[in-house]
């Protein structure tokens, strides 16, 4: 089968198959839906790189026992607007859900709270998180920290994760509008993908080991590093670097979880840092009541306004005009629900090899 | 005087002609000197563009009777952890600082906060609110909108102001992280100083009237916008754009200000948007206790850690080095506090036309 050819899975049984395959490591029933709703979700709005790619990395963490299957949550800190989790190593795919009920609770309660994790591991999605805060009304927002691939602005090796932000806004007659970034210039992927095809990458993307501009794909990932959102000090590379930074605060010194190069691996092939400053990754959730501020119909009405006068805004020559945050997203969750979500060939090979060691069909 | 000439004042002498000259329309002593408090921490940490030279549009805002000097802030709608402060179109130099120390005593009671501002003006430099947060050893961050300057991604018109984030967090033994940027890929201000030194402008800092690229001052100035932060798709220009928008919502939609385009000018020079959506500008404030999530003291040793590993990241070719955020503007402080606040021409001509329209004694 060629590497790029697509085969379409119905989303149930993507579903069905993260379940199971959790279950197979003793996740109690309930948390292995939890987990494999957070992969789904990122399969069904063509974030591919967060869903069922991922899951051939987390079963192997899994079967070396570097993740905690039964996973005791709990709150170690905390005042009516604030709370601070240990995830007890647990799947960030059932800490972070976990937390977020926690950070919604509180902010039904006292209008507003933000939780900060420690000890766990990648969450998946970040707009997975703002979307659940959506159902209950809320505004919503995540962060999460994760493995070094980014350099600071003028350092030249890697020293955060591609931390990102997701927050969302409820509308009335319109779409949501969902904003989900990593703080990096682009995605580790993109490099990835251009490596297989055998390109070069952009001015801007990443550096290579000794700190200068990287053009080809391999001068990255051999040892250099991304670069922040900004890329350089013209472009505003230390408000990237500043984001990424924030983030690293708000999800790990702030509940005492690896921040910066210390973040743990998420998948067995990257390296061990030598040094630990806390425990596991970290995430940090908000929510807000939309009536601790204004009526919501107002509000809701008014997002409606916003997003036609965005869509609206006359648009740049060679462009398809203005994008509302989380269209391409609810366009591929429309289709891939009719169409199935379609996987390459190496995300089935894995899907195939997991199938294959523990009994479990994916057919 | 030539135009680039510096003319150094002391730090007081500023804050004194500031307070003065608020005073001068009536606005009473204690906003006045709020208010010329944070234009003395704008010119004091090197942020010109924020500090006196400003002082002229808010004189010529308070003559023509567009800004309330006696405004009555009062809070609309409050939850424990949320509040709505309505701004009663007061100097967002007087209605800034109030509504931060509301957020900072709800965060004080109940953990954190996050308050609202509609009917204001520009609050200055965002950097100074997280700072007052920190004089109370809390987390502190701010988010204003202001007028129209910034291109959506693929859009060919002003949308977005440069809606800046800030966030301050403390350490022991070195100085705090103090992160303070706009969401734009550049400041207006560099576009103004290519134009006065007769330079081009760099890829990705602007587009002309139509969309296209600009590669002259005069081609964003005339018609043209800013582009956001990542400026290009490759860019990242989604996420910048994704938080300037989110900036925008959380100030304005969440408060019952104006959004995007309809930001009422700053300055009489700047159009007057045909609609209205709202009441003045908008702010955001939020808070944080750190003892609701960790202990104080192993934070502030943590983050001594988190600023001596990245001060020691290994340096790209051609550079000073990682920065710290918050270290260039902590350098110019000290700086300053000596030598004084320099001044180009023009500032000084502003100064000295106020001072002859008052009688309010510059030297």
């Amino acid at each position: 089968m060629p590497e790029d050819e697509l085969t379409y899975f119905p989303i149930e049984r993507l579903r069905e198959f993260s379940t199971r395959t959790f279950e197979h490591f003793g996740v109690p029933s309930a948390d292995a839906t939890l987990a494999a709703g957070v992969l789904a979700a990122s399969d069904l709005r063509g974030v591919d790189s967060h869903g069922v790619a991922r899951l051939h990395s987390y079963f192997d963490m899994l079967t070396l026992g570097r993740i905690n299957p039964k996973a005791n949550i709990r709150i170690v800190r905390e005042l009516p607007a604030t709370a601070v989790v240990d995830g007890d190593n647990g799947l960030g795919l059932v800490v972070g859900p976990k937390a977020n009920d926690i950070a919604m609770e509180k902010a039904e309660a006292v209008g507003s709270a933000v939780v900060s994790v420690s000890n766990t591991n990648h969450f998946g999605m970040a707009g997975y998180y703002p979307l659940k805060a959506l159902e209950r009304g809320l505004i919503g927002w995540a962060m999460c920290n994760s493995t070094k691939l980014v350099a600071p602005l003028w350092g030249a090796e890697r020293m955060l994760g591609t931390n990102p932000i997701a927050i969302a806004f409820p509308c009335n007659e319109e779409p949501p509008v969902v904003i989900d970034l990593a703080t990096s210039a682009t995605a580790y992927g993109k490099i990835e993908i251009a490596k297989r095809t055998g390109k070069p990458i952009p001015p801007g993307w990443a550096i290579d080991r000794d700190g200068n501009p990287a053009t080809l794909p391999e001068q990255m990932i051999e040892g250099g590093a991304l670069l922040p959102l900004g890329s350089t000090r013209e472009g505003g590379g230390h408000k990237g670097y500043g984001l990424a930074a924030m983030v690293d605060i708000l999800t790990c010194v702030l509940s005492g979880a690896n921040w910066g190069p210390f973040a743990p691996p998420f998948a067995l092939r990257q390296e061990v840092p030598a040094r630990s400053v806390g425990k596991g990754i970290g995430h940090a959730f908000g929510a807000m009541r939309i009536d601790g501020f204004i009526d919501p119909a107002e509000f809701r009405k008014q997002m409606d306004d916003w997003v036609r006068t965005f869509r609206a805004t006359k648009p740049a020559p060679g462009t398809t005009g203005v994008v509302i945050p989380g269209d391409p997203e609810r366009i591929a969750e429309a289709e891939r629900r009719v169409t199935g979500v379609p996987l390459v060939a190496a995300v089935v090979a894995d899907l195939r090899d997991i199938s294959t060691r523990t009994g479990i069909p994916l057919e």
